[in-house]
């Protein structure tokens, strides 16, 4: 199930979805209660893709949509997928999606050298030709060019006091997906801005506003490793914030990917969450519960059990 | 500001919406609680095009996906805009959208005869192609080739409880957009499917569902007209369901612009609401308390002024 160029066909999406939101069915079954964020990274890249191929009959959007609209799309997906695995486990929560916006400051240093590549790699020709439209791209090697964008400091999440409100009456709240819709404030008001945000830090500010005890990242593997990708490759189990610092301090994550979960990680516990865990998505419950997968806690005296209000990030990416 | 073949620039949307929630605002500012839905044909036909045009590359979306992406650009500009115009007038009311999805029928006869147009004419060899993905296709005379689809009867605004919820924490909430993503059940289970919900006759169910006194459809026209577009063409004012239903009947509007708003108005009174008006959207304050517009009430002898919870259609179409 995959198109002309490898990416995920919508059934594949949904499929993905669906297997995603039954570890997450599980966790609520269990007792948690849970706020879902998610990834857009393939998707927007399909969208920009679109963008890009139909430049010359229809406006481009600006990356701010393209951020929205994978709000929608996934959005959907999850509310079929999490209802229906609810049904089969008899899970009455109701489950609603709200569209959300993080803010970030127009003065972030990040505006003014984009270097988070997003889409796809295209000839010269093309690169130049979206160059004149005000948009950076950056030669990368022999696979071609390759559009960048600034990657801002997430602020504060707009929309959050909408997912107070519906946790409150018990939903399943699935929001900041993608990190959120970037947004600068602008003469009073908020205005979208090109930019990506990165999801894990947006899921960590969310995780901190809503009181969440545990912040839970999925992704593709069981553990965060030391020294990945050698033979002396050793997963981190349990480990304590300054360990996990020290690591990062000595470039042990890469910067696109585990770099910004670890990063996440430690500031929830910094900013006064009791757990955070990065596992794989069949292993969310029990990472939730600090038993699997990399779990780094505030205080290890204090051993939270507590299971109330975990924040999910189940990985939209196949 | 408009693009290659015509349609509205991301920008121009933008002033468009920015303009229709001024009128919004002051409705709020005038002590109404108001619900939003909004349209999204314009903004579909583009992501139809740009899935026809990228189709070699990236596989196209369903119908239901570019539904739920219109949610989530048009959600996010209302926001922005609506937030925007209340700061200026010191309305607190906080905003939130819903990602909403709409019920019908997998029997509905409208599948086995879809008639409804959505996105815009082709050559013929393209209308080939694409049907011979699955879609229906209809020669539309001179101009080309036309994808047509399937407009079922809405029965149940899936999330309208979300909508309650955040009603009842004094949000203006921003939900079924582009008449809501379709969605059937399917074992249990909900599942999108192709094709388009009229945005009227969803806002009619949405209105009766929360409750609101008034329904109002923000068009283009000040009022319905009779004998439209010829020299007897005379504006309806103040009517009785009895009139006005008679009057369709007769086939005095339009089945693809006026017949739908026309039956979205009767379906609210019939169903117990107070009033439904149809103006423009400059009008939207005194057609909410009957006072401008073709304005239809349940029961003339009660008159009613209460101006709490009228729903609010802004035309998201340039």
């Amino acid at each position: 199930m995959t198109s002309p160029d490898g990416s995920a066909t919508p059934d594949a999406q949904r499929h993905a979805i669906e297997g995603a939101m039954k570890r997450v069915a599980d966790l609520v079954a269990a007792g948690a209660q849970v706020a879902l964020t998610h990834g857009n990274g393939p998707q927007v890249g399909n969208l920009l893709i679109k963008n890009q191929l139909a430049a010359h009959v229809v406006p481009p959007v600006p990356l701010d949509w393209c951020g929205a609209q994978t709000q929608g799309t996934i959005g959907m997906l999850i509310l079929n997928a999490l209802e229906g695995a609810f049904a089969v486990r008899g899970v009455a929560s109701p489950v609603a999606v709200v569209v959300t916006r993080t803010l970030v400051d127009g003065g972030d240093p990040a505006f003014g050298a984009p270097t988070k590549p997003v889409g796809r790699y295209f000839p010269a020709a093309d690169a130049r030709r979206f160059m004149a439209m005000g948009q950076s791209w950056t030669q990368a090697g022999e696979r071609g060019w390759r559009r960048v964008v600034a990657s801002p400091e997430p602020l504060e999440i707009i929309d959050a006091p909408a997912v107070d409100t519906l946790m409150a009456a018990g939903y399943v709240v699935v929001s900041a997906g993608g990190g959120g819709i970037p947004v600068v404030r602008d003469n009073g008001a908020l205005r979208g801005v090109e930019a990506v945000i990165d999801k894990d830090l947006a899921a960590a500010l969310l995780a901190r506003h809503i009181g969440a005890a545990a912040l839970v990242i999925a992704t593709d593997v069981d553990h965060v490793m030391t020294e990945y990708g050698t033979p002396r490759a050793r997963p981190i189990g349990r480990t304590t914030p300054e360990r996990l610092r020290r690591l990062a301090a000595a470039g042990q994550f890469a910067s696109g990917s585990m770099g910004p979960k670890v990063d996440a990680a430690l500031r929830f516990v910094a900013g006064g969450g009791d757990r955070a865990a990065i596992s794989s998505l069949d292993l969310i419950g029990d990472a939730a519960a600090g038993l699997a997968g990399t779990i780094v806690e505030r205080d290890h005296s204090s051993a939270a059990t507590r299971r109330d209000q975990p924040i999910g990030k189940p990985n939209a990416r196949r």
